[in-house]
């Protein structure tokens, strides 16, 4: 584990853990006067009457926003916009580094959903996209409904979408290690945003058999407790046979296991449960529902974790910078689950043969991954809000693939020629 | 001019002229552990609770939002949020250059007083401090109040504060080289943002003996037609015999003209009414109330203009990047007259032995701008807000000197470095 002196260290050191950086040279009269007055106002006027034209003019293009309310911030829950600045510069940092994406943090001091929608809305001329993050359940879903039909650009959840497209690039890679199809049997714990967004990925997906659970249980239509518009859909397109009970009743014909719950949640009973060859994914953070080892003790066949230290890190970095990349460079008016669908699956191809059961998905910090599987995923994104109708600026596959490696070789390069000027571990 | 296809060109080809840099570096497990989760949250739960930490720890202490609405862009008018984008990138660009400062450009669809005030208060926790930016007048004064009051951070109002100083400044050296002192008759053509903030520094800095025109003529207090609160307050503090007329009446007995109205609205039979060596300040952006020539023509003693060709330029960046770099780095939690004050004698005194007709401000474009006017402004306001009891953080002019010095030359050294990756002028 990380010593908390050294991590609170570092970031004093550092001051924050992003700036703000010109992409042009004003070093004389005739640049100050091409990029500030009076030579911009040709740009604001070229704009005006044209919001769309900000796409080739300014940083729109490749900007977003991380808007969190403080209130499920990793595991701390409700801490307050402030508390929670770290975390989104952390991600702001890993948008940069492995998707050239520009994005700014925005730790924002009210909880109040029509404040929050409100805000976004007045914020969203600056931004090609939108990063909902650590926002509590159900109010992240639904001002994430309601942004995504009130914008015009994708509203991107990755609490949610993210960590759907991730379990589902691993599922998918775990069927074909034992043979499995979308028939598989699969049960999901956990309906907050994790679960709730791998739920409905897997449905968008194809996948039918599912069972999902919350705190009061098997989720099924007709279920009178702790129901809400959320689990209503989910009820809709899974437990066709609206079966209610427990955990350990929904996994006595199950392949797959996939926790979005907390540490705990399960263990190695009722692993011992599952049908042979069980795959179970305890993707609870910091602290998975079961650990690694005494999972594979249990009896699973594959096991994924969120844990870094283990094989099969389930991590969203495998899926946010690619995904974004591609909704700004395809200039996308919103995100869909097909797009997603794809993102996972390239990720999932990106295995290629090293494919094994502590192997199903890519490891991010190797270089490939960012040179090679986040451009793929950002041409997979691309290539489909194309094909949906979705996209601004048509893309093709090959145009985005080279595009998207470009930009993030470029970070690579302009990182590597600062590197005195950049705090790091070994550097204190 | 400039032209206008190159201008549009070169913002094309940079596609957003700022971006979004991670300062630490993310390469391997361990840096990831740090950065992101699970490190991040001991930096999370530090701040949690003790909301100032967040100088500390996050960008909050080097970042400020510049804030528009888009109805005020240059002289364009109200041309909507998207327009106003290259407006305030160029500015962020600005900001980094020549005060080290990060500032994110948000430019917002809503021109509503009361929704904008909520969206500033909303956004306020990451950052250490807004610069509100062409936004209408009055309605620009009151979200300044309104959130000077309610927030703790600097609310920096650059149309006016900006304007007020180096206006304030450019006039001590005026007065010293005409020998005059705080009793000259100075008259104000206009009322608006820069108006306003040049009469109010001027009456703050101990002024006197002024008057200020709007449309209707002089104001006065009692005057009936036209007023608002800030007319109101102005009129209280300036033309104490209440005397009304137009600008000729009031330039009879004048010894400066200051105008901040817009082109035309004097001219040479203007200046010809003035006491002698008549100063003459036409700021009226991007085209002055009368040329530099005419001016002078005309028999002004001393002229300054907004334009770059000619000598004299009154320009915003003299004291936006130094101030904002002094408030940030004492964690002001307001903008005072007297920390603007003491910017403007610094700038004034910066000029040194190079006083004359010719050169009454000092040139920004000059590297002994950047690395010793700028860090000398930060430290008088630094110094200033410590002195007021409006400083976070207690720092010396000579300690503050050093920093900024260090941070505006960290970045100076950063651009050298990666030079090939800027768009320029001469890069195309």
């Amino acid at each position: 584990m990380v010593d908390k002196k050294r991590v609170l260290g570092l970031h004093k050191k550092a001051g924050g853990k992003i700036e703000v950086m010109p992409k042009v040279m004003i070093d004389n009269e005739g640049e100050l006067s091409i990029y500030y007055t009076p030579g911009v106002s040709y740009v604001s006027e070229e704009i005006k009457g044209n919001a769309d034209k900000a796409y080739d003019y300014t940083s729109k293009s490749n900007t977003i926003a991380i808007v969190s309310d403080g209130t499920r911030i990793l595991g701390l829950g409700d801490i307050g916009p402030y508390a929670g600045i770290p975390v989104m510069e952390g991600k702001a940092a890993l948008f940069k580094k492995f998707g050239g994406v520009d994005a700014v943090p925005l730790c924002i001091g009210t909880t109040d959903e029509d404040e929050i929608v409100k805000l976004i809305k007045a914020i969203s001329p600056n931004f090609g996209g939108i990063n909902i993050e650590d926002i509590e359940s159900p109010k992240s879903f639904r001002i994430v409904e309601r942004l995504s039909e009130e914008l015009d650009i994708p509203i991107f959840h990755d609490d949610r979408h993210g960590t759907g497209v991730v379990a589902l690039a691993a599922l998918l890679n775990s069927l074909k290690l034992t043979g499995r199809g979308k028939g598989a049997r699969i049960v999901v714990n956990g309906a907050g945003s994790a679960g709730f967004g791998i739920a409905t990925q897997l449905i968008s997906s194809g996948f039918r058999n599912m069972v999902v659970l919350d705190k009061n249980g098997a989720i099924y239509k007709g279920r009178e407790s702790g129901m809400n518009p959320f689990k209503e859909e989910i009820a809709s397109h899974t437990n066709a046979r609206r079966v209610s009970g427990d955990l350990a009743d929904m996994l006595k014909d199950a392949d797959v296991l996939i926790g979005a719950s907390e540490r705990g949640a399960f263990g190695k009973d009722h692993i011992a449960l599952m049908n042979g060859k069980p795959i179970v994914f305890a993707l609870a953070n910091p602290y998975p529902e079961i650990e690694y080892d005494e999972a594979k003790d249990a009896g699973a066949y594959i096991v994924a974790t969120g844990r870094s230290d283990k094989p099969n890190q389930v991590n969203n970095i495998l899926a946010f910078p690619g995904i974004m990349r591609g909704l700004l460079d395809s200039r996308a008016k919103a995100v869909s689950f097909k797009m997603l669908h794809n993102a996972a699956v390239t990720i999932a191809r990106s295995v290629g043969r090293r494919l094994s059961t502590e192997f199903i998905i890519p490891y991010a910090l190797e270089r490939g991954f960012a040179f090679n599987t986040v451009p793929k995923v950002a041409a997979s994104v691309a290539e489909s809000a194309a094909a949906e109708g979705l996209a601004r600026k048509a893309i093709s596959f090959e145009s985005e693939f080279r595009n998207a490696e470009r930009l993030i070789r470029r970070y690579d390069s302009m990182e590597r020629i600062s590197k005195r000027f950049l705090v790091g571990e070994g550097r204190r």
